[in-house]
């Protein structure tokens, strides 16, 4: 089987391809904009690996929750390769990437969004693996404390300033996302049927955008 | 900081570049020879990142225990880039890199050595890390389960095969290494001061070859 996978919902950009049983992961953090490392680095990985984009079974996608820009130059991308050959589509949510410790019984992933909010997603394990328990959220740090959360999950930051405003609570630093890490996430999805084509691609879009947010404030809320 | 770090110690390559904030990391899994991706690959890393060898603040390289073919790969592309420049070594244990699994008490890393014997490391977990306990050993599956292991520690092996000949203990398939896992335990070890002179690099030779296992069987011990 060949595919390629990309997750660009932070400033860690990840990156997968497989050709049958080779496999190569690239991680760019930090390295420059999304917009202009991406394009370039799937060229050399499909090189590195011997394989077309013509070629390919499935491409992996994280639709978020996380950085808009930085989704919408992925989706973009992935919507790129995909269309002109038809190429099926996995989307997963890249809050998922950050669920992969062991040895939890229940866990939030949890990932700032703008100022005071956060993304989360809540997590059961089965054999040392998180299961999502449901779809993700979006809310304020008042509102997670004083209902979503409870004292026996184990909450998961992204980054030692992240975990600051939830004193008192039990929580950890998640190990980096790999692509590997990934790998597992989109050949299960794989294996459970559970490709879209890829006019169906969207991202997870819990927060509205600082812009929106402004347009309403001054024309009011759109319907 | 600048630095590159390898770990040649698997048929998984792991290669880490940082760039002052900047980081890149590259998995090669299966893909090839090692001895033919890893300069190219050493190569395109230093590009992204914009950095050339002479800048490196210190280069660190896993030095085993695995596979005898892989390390001299890696170990001897260490010397060849930290020579000219006399660049600072930090040399670290490849099992640690399997033992990045959370909310663990204590831990044996097992990586498969000749058939029926096993490498090991014990592990024990500070603030969600894990901190080797004592130098890794080299011994059969007997002499493990005769002694070695303890049932109240957890077994991490890195595929479902290895897990085979120890059924009855608790045990868990590590998560797949990581250039970014690789990245926490250099950046600790360079920060304990544990550099070392390049001169000083070797691998951790606890298992024989089969080459120099035949030519005692022929010949007798040599001393």
């Amino acid at each position: 089987m060949k595919y390629l996978s990309i997750d660009s919902s932070s400033r860690r950009l990840l990156l997968l391809g497989v050709n049958e049983d080779k496999t190569m992961g690239v991680t760019l953090h930090n390295v420059g904009r999304h917009g202009t490392y991406l394009a370039p680095a799937v060229k050399d990985l499909l090189e590195y690996l011997q394989m077309s984009v013509k070629e390919l079974d499935f491409i992996g996608c994280g639709i978020g929750p996380g950085s808009l820009t930085g989704l919408r130059v992925g989706i973009s991308t992935v919507k790129g390769l995909a269309y002109p050959f038809d190429i099926p589509v996995i989307s997963f949510c890249s809050l998922d990437l950050l669920a992969y410790n062991n040895y939890l019984s229940s866990a939030v992933v949890m990932r700032r969004g703008r100022e005071g909010y956060y993304y989360w997603r809540k997590y059961r394990f089965e054999g040392y693996k998180p299961v999502p328990v449901e779809e993700p959220g979006f809310d304020s740090v008042d509102k997670l404390k004083s209902g979503i959360l409870t004292k026996n999950e184990v909450l998961i930051f992204e980054n030692e300033q992240e975990k600051e405003q939830f004193e008192g609570y039990d929580s950890l630093i998640a190990l980096p996302p790999s692509p590997e890490i990934m790998k597992q996430i989109i050949v299960k999805a794989f294996e459970a049927g559970e490709t879209i084509d890829v006019r169906e691609l969207k991202p997870y879009y819990l927060q509205k955008s600082v812009a929106e947010l402004n347009w309403e404030r001054k024309h009011g809320k759109s319907t």
